[in-house]
């Protein structure tokens, strides 16, 4: 195989005619495939059927002196919260264990910043001239929304092999309007990167303008790997603490990518200064989360080591779907010089960046050949990106006999749009 | 027994040492007693055992095409919303199930109205001058907190026997500023009465001077029968439609006093154009409810049948605690000229009127003797009875043999405290 680059014009079209046949034989297989969410899939949900009865007798629903079927105990279950301060390495007292998604507890901080402020706020976001949010991107489509929903104008800050750009977020850090930045620490949505202990570093040593300037750590995947053994990572609460910023972040975790997708348990933790100040504004919205399922999680979950062998046969299930895309990606585009990608150890998702021009295209002819992918320019602030590149691959949800059939067909894809922009 | 108001000075005097000698004596048994709030009891708890053991094998997680355990399904299992639908005389389409509160969803409302505005906002409500909301007390504390904890100036509605007062009503939604009013048709807390047809008739009927005013109608005890029949009801989305007003209201309900306090399931119903309003709105916070515990409720609870012959086995729990508590105030109050209350059939509160001044030192005696009841003023807007003297009674928590104990010093402190009254 030659490199596109390295092609003459009539090579090149003739490659064309060879890749449009492909094509057309490809459409004619009427596939319907989805690799558009980092949804799991089946034999990943059934890993934790054990969950659905590890609670069944009311004799068992007692747990930190309370009966968790009752109303109470805003912050959650005393041993939820324990449970989720060993996995993220915090204290318990830091936790907050709500409902199923964290996304709604992201949405929660926002909001509350928005309408009422957070505990450094001079007054409410809303009250604020312009609030300006740092978006790492590529990064994820949902966090992106939740500040865009509140009218807040999104920063894109580039990523890198070690994270967001420091150098960029030190700088935006200068303006005052500048209120947080949104963060993936461990398997970065949806590059796949772990951040370096050195952009760690300097994330939790900021000194922003705005003295209720917010990290959003978003630790989705702190315990997913799916490729080798599990990799420690520091507690973002203690660095801050140790830099003097002890209540400048809010961290974010969940078990729905642990136990079952939208049956988790999800948690925030942040000093315990930050949690007095959330307790009171969300005591008017909750009486309590469903600590039932909490401790249902406690129990089927135990510790950070049982939790830990859980994920390992997570790995098992994920492992060989990502090598399916990695592989072809290798096979089909690395010797035409197409597009750059990474080969992630963990989390939900390959980002593979294409030649620029042509991701919408590419994902236009994936849909006309049956395969839906995450929208083009999902991956950045409002939907666009500049240089029309990155394309989120999500291989989880799909048997790895139809996700080799999609990722062919993604290939041939990226081979036309290509042949199509190289020709024109 | 004499009626207070008929007593010479010095039998008052008789009476006060008579009654703190009664004081001492139940003081010193050391009681601790909870009738602050509207839990349901251990044993009824227990009557739902069967929802924690009704779905346990991967294979019966899936319902309406869909599995259960993942990500989706942003406006709740279709079954579950058509459960809700039977409940309260609406359409499937109508009904949005979420998590496990009634009160977050409420909440929701009022903070989207808050922050983005409502279907038929001219504004977001943040950048109106001034808001009002109208308040029925007495009325339950955690809807005036809501609209209290993002600055609305809240406007108190007497209630009657029929409902809020409706002169009152459609007086004050003439002012544009006032933006709603908070209800709850059946079994209303605290005062357990249900809404006339004609009061409904003339809510449904509101001719508001502002566009978006919006009705909070709270069927929190819709199926919550302990004395006699099913009281069936209008569905008030049909009610508000045919009177011109189809978008004038959301409805609430939860099984939060079905099946479990802590992890049942709530839903809001409103028309369908509201809906896909707060549809968009609430796809920036999640992703999806919990559709596994959704899915539980509707293999669990089935239909309105099955559900009403549920709620009266809760009926056989609760009526004895209410008859203990009526009865108590029947015999220790009435024949004094103490105080006026209700005697519901349905609902999870009576509602206690003392002698105007005395209901704070009441329940300052009550906390003293070990009873701990709701505070005095938690049922009118900012915590303030201007009368000081209504008194939200929860017999709900306590087993009968407690709640006995409990309501002797309740009616022991009404009788101290009306005598240091009188005898000023």
């Amino acid at each position: 195989m030659t490199r596109y680059d390295q092609m003459p014009a009539d090579a090149l079209k003739q490659e064309l005619q060879d890749v449009q046949a492909a094509f057309v034989a490809v459409k004619g297989k009427n596939l319907k495939l989805d690799m558009s969410r980092g949804k799991p899939g089946k034999t990943q949900l059934n890993l934790a059927s054990g969950i659905l009865s590890v609670l069944t007798d009311p004799a068992d629903c007692t747990a930190d002196g309370m009966d968790a079927r009752n109303y109470g105990e805003l912050m959650g279950l005393p041993s939820c919260r324990k449970l989720f301060a060993e996995l993220l390495g915090c204290k318990p007292e830091e936790v907050f264990a709500g409902g199923n998604a964290s996304l709604t507890l992201m949405y929660d901080v926002i909001a509350k910043a928005f309408t009422h402020g957070l505990l450094h706020s001079e007054r409410p976001w809303s009250k604020e001239g312009k609030v300006k949010f740092l978006c790492p991107a590529p990064g994820y489509d949902r966090h992106f929304k939740v500040v865009e929903s509140f009218g807040m104008e999104l920063i894109t800050i580039p990523m890198t092999a070690t994270g967001p750009d420091m150098d960029k977020v030190e700088e935006a850090v200068k303006d005052p309007a500048v209120k947080g930045i949104w963060c993936v620490p461990k398997y970065s949505n949806p590059t796949g990167i772990i951040y370096s202990d050195e952009t760690i570093r300097r994330i939790a040593s900021l000194k922003p303008a705005a003295p209720d300037f917010t990290v959003m750590w978003d630790n989705a995947y702190c315990v997913h790997e799916f490729d080798g053994d599990f990799v420690p990572f520091d507690d973002i609460l203690t660095l801050c603490r140790e830099a003097g910023n002890p209540d400048m972040v809010f961290e974010f975790a969940s078990t729905s990518k642990i136990t079952l997708p939208g049956a988790g348990v999800a948690v925030f933790a942040c000093s315990e200064a930050n949690m007095q100040y959330m307790k009171n504004l969300l005591s008017f919205q909750v009486i309590s989360y469903d600590k039932v399922n909490q401790l249902r999680h406690v129990r089927y979950l135990k510790d950070k080591a049982n939790t830990l062998a859980l994920m390992k046969k997570h790995a098992e299930i994920m492992k060989p779907k990502f090598d399916a895309v990695s592989d072809a990606l290798d096979r089909e585009l690395k010797p035409r010089g197409l597009g750059s990608w990474n080969r992630p150890k963990g989390g939900y998702f390959v980002s593979y960046d294409a030649l620029p021009g042509t991701a919408k295209r590419t994902l236009a002819l994936c849909k006309e050949a049956g395969v839906v992918m995450t929208s083009a320019g999902a991956t950045f602030p409002y939907g666009v990106d500049p240089q029309d590149s990155n394309i989120r691959i999500a291989p989880s949800l799909p048997p790895v006999e139809d996700l080799e059939a999609a990722i062919e067909v993604f290939c041939i894809c990226v081979r036309l749009s290509a042949l199509e922009k190289l020709l024109k």
